[in-house]
């Protein structure tokens, strides 16, 4: 009984809303802690209010576990908020200067809450799977080109591409177009003529491949928007005329059965 | 009466080349202001043309505002106007730098005037409220991105990271693909070499975003252009047919029916 | 007689082979012109092979002139060969060295000669009247935000800001997004600390604007490859389905009739 | 019939995995001699392996042209591997460092291996045709500009535009936006202040050229996806009506015939 009405309060809009003024709280105090002027402040109140709102998300996420025990795991967006309170948790997460910039996460939390965003979300998520092969070759094509730039520039341009990640790091910024020739390409040019062989290709087909990742979302955006609705009412439309359509030939037969009796 | 001619007036195709001709004529006046060698030149003419189109837009928006009173202001295009020509009407507006520049807006107004451009700029607005979800998350990870960044690099960086705002402004610049790498992920490499796993998924995470942005808004159009027109037709032929199947089937009952009697 | 042999030849596929041919050996000879140590050994000959088929190409004019008056003027082709060509025959033409470099848009009439290439053209220019209405609203905003950034910038930056011109060309800098923070709003922030508020915006708006264009242009090729097959086939079958239904009812009635009859 | 039993394990699912298997090894390999440190440790082991599995390409190569003989070069995968293997066995290919470094390509058969990534790469290549009038435009554009570039502008700037090949490259870098004012343009605009009248209209022409080429891939990959399963479906469901109404209308005119003989 005990666990049926927590169960319902969890489940409750004002709990949401609740936990959503929650989690805007606490995205305040998180941004007022990268102000030094403010720490000097408000210091003390600031953090507490972020322990209060840390304690609000645990007790949430431990009710939560009390009346779904593993079933909480099978949902996507709990395991997320989960991870997303449980770094904080981390013993000596307060020290590491990196896992304490981490606590902003939190709000990403507001997400989960939303049901607009985490349908956005869940979007994105979804066009994932059909982007995978595209992405599995750029892997292919990147770790190709850092072994290739690598052997070939790691003895001249050590920082650019000195190894394996330091090459794939370059080969990144050159497809995203950023300084490419004349921060990296006319330097290399000037020891090996080139160069260029290698770069421009490379350019071309990971622009390529990513214009048909773009091209893939958009077909799939088009036949998924077009397909639910459509589709649903244009089979019934037909369904309906073939069965109007086998009437009428039944009842023609009839007839002119009738009148062969006559 | 004179109400009604007013109206009229104010209606009229006439009209409404004359205010044209004033924007048009207001817009190379504030082009020449810029010039310094043509204000020494014709300063007090173009200073007077300036004014007179000036007046001749208030006494517009005044007989508007007397013909449709309250009314005027439920025209978004009305209040567009009413804002623009009131900046230049602000006291002390002629002594702030910026609000002089902001003059030139008022070129603006031939939007509003010319209805093709109209349409456009509603096209664009329209298309506005079906992107507010992505851009709801977009300005989550900008908040999340800018905390994280201030608290990591504000000390080392305090040009690019030294304040949310500030980080804010790097992080839209990093979006933007400008100088993402050789002018700021590679200095702050060199101060932490992990930079990049914050910055290169930030890149990723937002340059997604935008792409959906962009396939959202070209799924959008085209259903719109395909469903107006296209869908009407369907529909009514669809009705047509089934209406008519229904009557060749009442039809062959009552032959059936006739049939059956003799 | 000799007017109508002439439009033959010019007509004939052999000729098109012919000027296509002449095209081509114009295109090496104008490339070769660019490489003063080839200009060296074969400089004379190359010049002699550039005025043949300067002449060619003119003595191909005067024919189609002669044979078709002022019928030649209808066809944008032809106008646009009649140009290209005619430039180098602009008295003085050889002096300028700028002139003289336009003569290898001579090779452009490979694209007049190709029909592939001509239809590919003819499909970007009838684009573009789609694309006006976009294309003027860019041209208004970015008359104002030249006329903006010149009001506030041209004082301290005059290399960038110093005049209209200056200043669009800076915004066509900055609406292709290249070096516009770390070259050209970081610098200026230094001394007006709030120019972003100008430059964001101005980015936002013009990219968006950049976007639509493109929308635009998918959606229509997309009605365009659509329209013209299918709906045909649709509207062929739709109105074959009516009319066998109209028959249906008729045939009906008249048996309905016979009967009643009886 | 032992060929018969070699064709079978060529065809083998265990094969291929093992296939798959040597592929991954030697991609691991060829990565890790990237790292000098490694090499130092166990470079003759690493060495070895890398030997090792390009016997085992040889050998499975040999094997294929055994069993299927000419027909083995019908299949552009199989040739795409003959080539890849076939590199690194080029007489003194173990010398030139560069055919050292392109033995990673062998980690493109692993493509040619998964059948999934070999239909996104044959999607990339049955998109090239399509595409094929565009790119000899812009060819002709690139050729057309960079002998312009060349002519005015080698004098001042022969690191950018001293000759066609530079040239080309250099139209390449701002056909990429890659620092095209500020590292381009504003320094030959000091030089030559019109240099603009050219460049701007080469980005704005070769950038639209680009849009289009997008364009026409999306209206294609839409087509095809539209076009493959939907059209099946509406032309066998239009089929049916048709002969069913054509079946109804005979039933009536039979009918009618009854009635008419009575």
């Amino acid at each position: 009984m005990p666990l049926q009405r927590l169960s319902n309060i969890l489940d409750s809009v004002a709990f949401g809303r609740f936990i959503t003024a929650v989690i805007l709280v606490n995205a305040v105090t998180l941004g007022m802690e990268t102000s030094p002027r403010i720490m000097a402040g408000f210091g003390e109140l600031i953090h507490w209010l972020d322990n209060l709102c840390l304690v609000i998300f645990v007790a949430e996420i431990a009710a939560k576990l009390v009346v779904r025990r593993l079933r909480f795991f099978l949902n996507g967006w709990s395991v997320f908020d989960f991870v997303i309170v449980g770094i904080a948790l981390v013993p000596g997460a307060q020290g590491l200067s990196v896992l304490r910039a981490l606590r902003i996460l939190r709000v990403l939390r507001v997400i989960s809450v939303a049901p607009r965003l985490r349908r956005v979300v869940e979007g994105f998520i979804n066009a994932l799977p059909g982007m995978a092969s595209v992405f599995l070759l750029m892997a292919i094509i990147f770790y190709i080109g850092s072994v290739i730039a690598t052997k070939l520039f790691a003895s001249a341009f050590p920082d650019w591409f000195g190894n394996l990640g330091l090459s794939a790091y370059s080969l990144f910024q050159i497809m995203t177009l950023e300084s490419w020739s004349m921060g990296i390409v006319r330097p290399v040019m000037v020891v090996y003529p080139y160069a260029w062989v290698f770069f421009v290709p490379f350019i071309m087909v990971t622009t390529f491949a990513v214009v048909n990742l773009l091209v893939g979302l958009i077909v799939n955006s088009m036949q998924d928007a077009h397909g639910e609705e459509e589709t649903q009412l244009t089979d019934a439309y037909r369904d309906d005329v073939l069965t109007r359509l086998e009437r009428i030939e039944q009842a023609l037969a009839a007839v002119s059965d009738q009148n062969a009796k006559k």
